[in-house]
């Protein structure tokens, strides 16, 4: 198995991606290719002991930046680390892509180098979330933000070809996020999407409201790639808020400080539990290939996750079996 | 000053209704009339001592159910708690109207009955939410889910007369939320409102992302419908699943549940903070008349904050500062 990095992507670039992939070829035995600016890859290289067969360079002179258009990698710079990579998952060597870096950019160079699964018009992402019972797969959260409803009855399949196979749940459910239970709420377009996935889908359960996003209710949530989008960068937003709240809190008394202090470990096991990067990066599914994206503030352990992740996809065949699904076999 | 409460609306009416009712006429001196089953509502009345004259009760025979379809109050119930209590406003005696039942309902009586703001063509829901600094003003949390572009924009001259008016702040900034920071971002639908904004909105910061949105950024935050509604319930969802998870953490040791004896008053305090009944009910701007909604779950100490609110909105005339600022006044 062969693993392309995008060596460029992501704000602690190249020293967080570099550091993540070393740590995942001493620990999972994989085989990564780095894909960047060789000189700099080369540099954060140096500073590690890890065996040299399992990991290649391969030279991209141009870089993404975190802020340009979308389409850049397409294009303007067609040497960049995103687009080198992605051409080489063309080859039959290289089994799948990862990259912390721009996600649009990643998104349409996928789209346009590798194409589509045959019948999935639209691409989406998928993140796997932490919940009370254990974890549930929201997609799409920030691909496709104008879908339509059978972009959404795709992404609903997949998702369960995604927790089936990766995440290893025996027949997920699927939940389509709505502001109300019943079958008639929201606009025109949920309730369309809500017909079809109960006409179509195995294992439809209906609305889900976004209150019980993280109660565990269905292992899949489908939305469009704004509301998901949404919905991670509120939960983002609203942790980092109360966090600061304690602080403040904890900071007026002496007595609050200890309090706090005898606690520190059980509110650091919920930071841990509710921090994404425990569970990987966020497929790309729809493309005709294994794509990986990673958040734009990596650490070495996320990325040693993500790649962790992505074995496992190439492992179960994800592609082919997305394949099938959609196709009706 | 007069205020019209309806008695039947909500999880818990008409107990917790009549109970913040009677809390509102002592401590604040209001006037209320109290629309719904007769019977029932003086049951509870007898309950309490109370300035007799402060509060009167209109029979209505009918009650909206809260999972009742949003036109039951105009075709079917004519006669409902609802009806009859926006009916009331278009008298010149009664000043506002006050309600925790079905929400589409009564955007929808509301609508009906009262007519719009000229130059509105759709009402919103606004919600005080609290931030880092203080609060912001999140409009739509869900009357319209289908805006178009003007309508997005004239909920933002709106909120800023609410945020200045009611909240009492001083030249009102306004966020569009959006999922990226730079203009370009979104929709073709954020795109359009983003211009529009620019072109004729004072004071308007651009675009804020989902996770600044307790960060205090701005004033007021301007979205569609259905996603300030998934913002407003990921956010509800979020609180209660980590504390729940907190919970099962200091469970697991002694030690732990003396820390979280320490800091119990810390966190109740947080917890009172982020308690979107502290700061009154949600607003019903854009319809010709005071309507104000209340959470199905209110307490009485809800419904008496949300009479507090309204009364700041009649002191302030809203009504006729937005429909100046509407008109170009």
């Amino acid at each position: 198995m062969k693993i392309v990095v995008d060596a460029m992507g992501g704000d602690y670039a190249p020293q967080s991606i570099v550091a993540g992939v070393v740590e995942a070829v001493r620990e999972l035995g994989v085989n990564v290719v780095l894909v960047g600016i060789k000189d700099q890859v080369e540099e954060e290289l140096r500073k590690f002991d890890y065996p040299r067969k399992k990991i290649e360079i391969i030279h991209a002179p141009e870089v993404v930046g975190m802020d340009e258009p979308a389409t850049v990698s397409i294009r303007k710079k067609r040497e960049s680390s995103i687009s080198v990579g992605m051409k080489l998952l063309k080859e039959p060597d290289y089994d799948a892509f990862i990259s912390a870096g721009n996600t649009g950019a990643v998104v349409a160079s996928a789209s346009f180098n590798l194409g589509m699964i045959p019948g999935v018009e639209r691409a989406a992402i998928g993140l796997v979330i932490p919940t009370l019972k254990k974890f549930a797969f929201l997609m799409d959260v920030g691909a496709n933000t104008e879908p339509k409803p059978e972009h959404l009855f795709h992404s609903a399949q997949m998702a369960q070809v995604y927790v089936r196979e990766v995440l290893g749940v025996p027949n997920p459910s699927v939940g389509l996020l709505n502001i109300g239970e019943e079958a008639g709420k929201g606009s025109g377009f949920e309730k369309e999407t809500h017909k079809l996935m109960t006409e179509q889908l195995s294992h439809f359960l209906g609305n889900i409201e976004p209150n019980e996003i993280f109660s565990g209710k269905t292992d899949c949530i489908i939305c469009d790639g704004f509301v998901g989008n949404v919905v991670i960068k509120v939960s983002e937003g609203l942790m980092e808020a109360a966090g600061t709240l304690l602080k403040r809190e904890i900071k007026k008394s002496p007595m609050a400080m200890l309090g706090a202090f005898i606690i520190k470990s059980n509110l650091q096991h919920i930071k841990k539990y509710a921090d994404y990067s425990e569970y990987g990066g966020a497929p790309l599914l729809g493309v005709n290939g294994l794509v990986m994206i990673s958040h734009g503030r990596s650490s070495p352990k996320a990325i040693k996750n993500a790649i962790k992740a992505t074995m496992r996809e190439v492992e179960h065949k994800i592609i082919e079996s997305m394949r099938k699904v959609i196709s009706g076999q």
